[in-house]
């Protein structure tokens, strides 16, 4: 793409793939710069089609759906990434899809991830490939106890992973992941995880925001807050990373970077993982911030200048999961607080249903 | 009401009378509360249709249709407050309607508004109630001139109205008006125009933003920025005032009070005009402040607590005209301003296509 690509400007029709909590707060993003959105799901109840101005149910693999799907729209984009390959082909035969085939393909597979990790000289944890038994067993002892046995593809929110402690059976742990390919990779105690949100314009521009603290429970983002408790130089340096990895990928669009800080370590910044999308870990910026990621995510694939990425206010995001939200109208009397629920009809334990980003004044000190 | 009614949820059905850019960005606030909406309106081309679940488009006195919405919904409201004192009664006949019949009946007819103020002892430019050539002809005596023509029902930015100079021809300009029962009001010099948004609930807290003050230019609101530059004191008097004309109403939901302050004068504000629903001059709230006047809007017609509305940024907000959005990439490169666009197909001279609110960090000063 070049500067000089066709401008999708108010009227654009942008074609949404996910109709998730994401895919609503893309639309309801897209809908601020007076564009409509399709929403391509495979179910009808699903959160983002309120917001849509219409829609496709389909199965991801419904060929004529998906194409009838990108002939409508101006712009496709994705509100997960493990979205198969051949979906992604489909659709960007007939319609401009961003973020691009490589930056999915890269970001489903946990090996291709690590691979692009270590070409970018950037520090991970210690893992190793594994495709059998003995590749396992050969890893646990290269890498060390204990360890996390990841699926390469379709994790997330500690979906598709086991724990490995020192002399337990390795091959129990590979048969509870399906006996899949598997990455087995150290935990590495750390001091907290980072993410940074940055966003890459198809002229190749990139702002990025600031890094943002995370607290998880049970295998899942509870707590997200700015301004991170880490020095400023780890801040710049996480934002640095962050976009050595949009840049290889030539990313159009939004992409989210983990990271594990280890106080004092020689290298104390490791990457976990990435995403190619909007990301759990930068919903604060919707209410922090004058333009939030998801409109800077539609910004980026719509052509349209990248906002200003900076902070007016402190915030701490809550995840709402679960029941949380029996609690909504104590949670909507938080002062300076936003509130935002996805509408999804039933809270199941785990299923994400809202969050609430909680404003404070700027530190001055940061 | 009282305050044991019944709450409404997420998951809520909001009916929105109007389909405009108010009954728009109505809907984006309710859909953030996991509510859906469902839009009734006379036009299919309007742009609140892309972002709710459900709409009719039918007549405003088409009884079977607003009998029908009426029932699909949860509580109704109103993106306008010139609606048929009819249309309300249908609608609430079946649901629950707000803000109710009484608000809205003073709000349309600017010989009541009038007559409030004068009960609640606030201050109005000069006026008299004109029904016919000898009523004007006196009028223009008793109050002087220059002056202002007002219908009493259905003006707005600027409609309805014909300015009056010394000496000329009353006749030409009731003949202009269409000879409808009128209001003839001297025109006062003043140094600004002040809005209060005031915001009440069903048990009868109310929660105020700061005052705006606001520019007009072509008799369409221009800018509002906050803080004004007024005195304190001054701010202080101008929510009072709107708290006194909210309780006397019962409003339940958003009202907007438009001031004229004069300096140094012995009653430095005069009441303008009020507007039962959330205001253009309120737009800047959406940015500025954690929750802004849409989704306290949508909050106390549902009965949930009122959200704080404290500012955490200045704001200057100017409305986007005609071909203004001719510039929209430029208007979008802005740093710290938050663009929206309403998705209107067709630019007119006059019409408002979006407005866009540069945020700055607080004056400390205020």
């Amino acid at each position: 793409m070049t500067g000089s690509e066709k401008k999708l400007g108010p009227g654009t029709v942008v074609g949404i793939v996910g109709g998730g909590q994401l895919g609503r707060m893309l639309a309801q993003a897209a809908s601020s710069l007076g564009m409509a959105c399709h929403i391509y799901c495979n179910d009808a109840d699903t959160p983002a089609l309120d917001v849509a101005r219409s829609h496709t149910v389909a199965a991801y693999d419904d060929e004529a759906a998906l194409a009838d799907f990108a002939r409508a729209v101006d712009v496709a984009t994705f509100e997960f990434e493990n979205i198969p390959a051949r979906t992604l082909q489909l659709i960007a035969a007939h319609t401009l899809a961003r973020p691009s085939e490589r930056a999915l393909a890269v970001a489903q597979d946990r090996l291709f991830e690590k691979r692009l990790f270590k070409e970018l000289d950037l520090s991970t944890a210690p893992y190793r490939q594994v495709n059998s038994l003995g590749d396992l067993t050969a890893a646990i002892g290269e890498v060390g106890c204990p360890g996390l046995l990841k699926t390469r593809t379709l994790g997330y929110d500690g979906k598709g992973q086991v724990r490995i402690e020192e002399g337990e059976g390795a091959g129990a742990a590979l048969a509870s992941i399906g006996q899949v390919p598997a990455i087995y990779e150290r935990i590495v105690p750390f001091d907290c995880e980072l993410s940074v949100i940055s966003v890459r314009s198809s002229d190749g521009n990139i702002v990025q925001y600031d890094p943002s603290e995370n607290l998880h429970s049970e295998q899942m983002l509870r707590l997200s807050q700015v301004p991170a408790h880490v020095p400023v130089e780890i801040m710049e340096t996480a934002k640095v990373m962050a976009r050595d990895i949009v840049e290889a990928l030539e990313v159009v669009g939004v992409l989210a970077v983990e990271f594990f800080h280890i106080e004092g370590a020689e290298r104390p910044l490791l990457v976990n993982e990435i995403a190619p999308r909007v990301h759990n870990s930068g919903h604060w910026t919707m209410d922090a911030c004058a333009v939030g990621q998801f409109e800077n995510h539609i910004r980026a694939i719509c052509g349209w200048p990248l906002a200003d990425p900076a902070r007016h206010s402190d915030a701490v995001m809550t995840n709402l999961v679960g029941d949380d939200l029996a609690h909504w109208e104590m949670l909507a009397a938080h002062p300076m607080a936003a509130l935002h629920i996805y509408g999804k009809a039933q809270a199941r334990a785990g299923r994400k249903m809202g969050h609430i980003t909680q404003l404070a004044p700027r530190d001055s000190q940061d």
